[in-house]
């Protein structure tokens, strides 16, 4: 019996991604953490600050993955329309959060709740709340979609709370093998070793470090057996090619 | 009388960018390089190295776009199928290039190039080069698809070579105007400063550095007359609310 396998799309949503002035950081975040999980990221997106396009990716990905995870948008400021953006999508109503309004209430001192702040109680109002423990305002979910901020250390704060909220399947395994060599000595052999192992994803990634060519094999699995004799399979060739093995990359 | 704006998007080709291994830096790279030559980039996807959403993918984003870029998946090994991807998107022949292998097979030593480096040379026949002048290998290009490796140094050291290929605007400037203050202090006013600059776009980050919060305007234009006045009313509103710039961020 084959196990349920759960996947996932990321949606980040930011001109600062697209205009090259800030690299994505979150993707790999999610990524790691989603493979601890057992769910595998299949796809990411990333728009900018458009209702419309966030609309219809979130609409497109709620549909064809287990799991919607979308990345900035959910701060104060006029560029901030992933909650209302959210609301449409799944048109339910835009307003203030009752316990989003509370914990931001509570958050902030007496008199410094003021009306920019309060935009970030506004999302749907029956949206569940993920908690923030870094900077108060809380990101959300509705159904299958899952809303973090963009600042990678505060998203990075909030994802283990959810943990115990998604569920997934086997956590995906990994073993980087590296080597000294280059790509196309090898890559016949890498060939035949993928198609005798198909639970096994091997990936290859040439790396130069200090002025030296290597390639790194990234075998990926959540069957740890089969990921194992993948490995020694690999193992075994690079032994009898006399390739060295890089320990310090 | 407007002018012609023209657009990309940006396919990334990698399970390892998926899976969380490697973070993305080819985005950030493409997108200020087209900023330079005005042409914004509007949409990134990241996809597994999987050949029917590759094809799918191109398809949809050469219609929608006046360019797309790809990067990765042009190497050696059996995971770099973007080159026989391309050719099948576009129903072309996929086969040895004559002037990539002419360029190959100068490049290696003699007994060198090897049948897996001579993968190399193979794409859509009719494909027009992007010379790589750090390790050899060409990239291509067919109508408005550009295929560049994932290597982020190799990759940087080809897109210049495009700069009289690619047709753009006026190139998009950008100003940053650092402060130090919070978003929700702020977010009223920018709002109303956006509402009256519509030629403007007007983003807000927030940063941390050196345990003090700020937050950073971005303005975004290729109208450098309507950026500088852009400019000067957010440095006046300012001004009037005693905020205190940055300048060391």
């Amino acid at each position: 019996m084959t196990k349920k396998k759960f996947n996932a799309a990321i949606l980040i949503i930011g001109n600062e991604i697209l205009s090259g002035r800030t690299q994505d950081k979150n993707t790999s975040t999610i990524s790691k953490w989603l493979n601890s999980l057992g769910i595998k990221v299949s796809e990411v997106l990333i728009i900018p600050d458009v209702e419309e396009k966030i609309i219809s990716s979130v609409n497109s990905f709620r549909k064809n993955y287990d799991y919607v995870f979308t990345s900035g948008g959910i701060g104060p400021t006029h560029d901030d329309i992933t909650a209302v953006s959210i609301s449409k999508a799944f048109n339910l109503k835009y307003d203030f959060h009752t316990e989003a309004y509370s914990i931001l209430e509570n958050y902030y001192k007496p008199g410094e709740f003021t009306e920019g702040r309060q935009k970030m109680a506004k999302m749907p109002t029956t949206a569940k709340l993920i908690l923030n423990p870094t900077s108060g305002a809380p990101g959300f979910y509705i159904e299958n979609v899952f809303c973090l901020p963009g600042v990678p250390s505060i998203l990075e704060s909030m994802i283990g709370g959810l943990n115990n909220v998604l569920v997934g399947g086997e956590p995906i395994l990994n073993i980087t093998i590296s080597l000294r060599t280059v790509e196309s000595e090898i890559a016949k052999s890498i060939t035949e070793i993928q198609n005798k192992n198909k639970e096994v994803e091997i990936g290859s990634y040439p790396f130069f470090k200090a002025g030296k060519l290597g390639v790194s094999i990234v075998l990926r699995s959540s069957n740890k057996e089969k990921l194992e004799q993948c490995n020694s399979e690999i193992i075994e060739f690079v032994k009898s090619k006399s390739i060295e093995l890089v320990s310090d990359i």
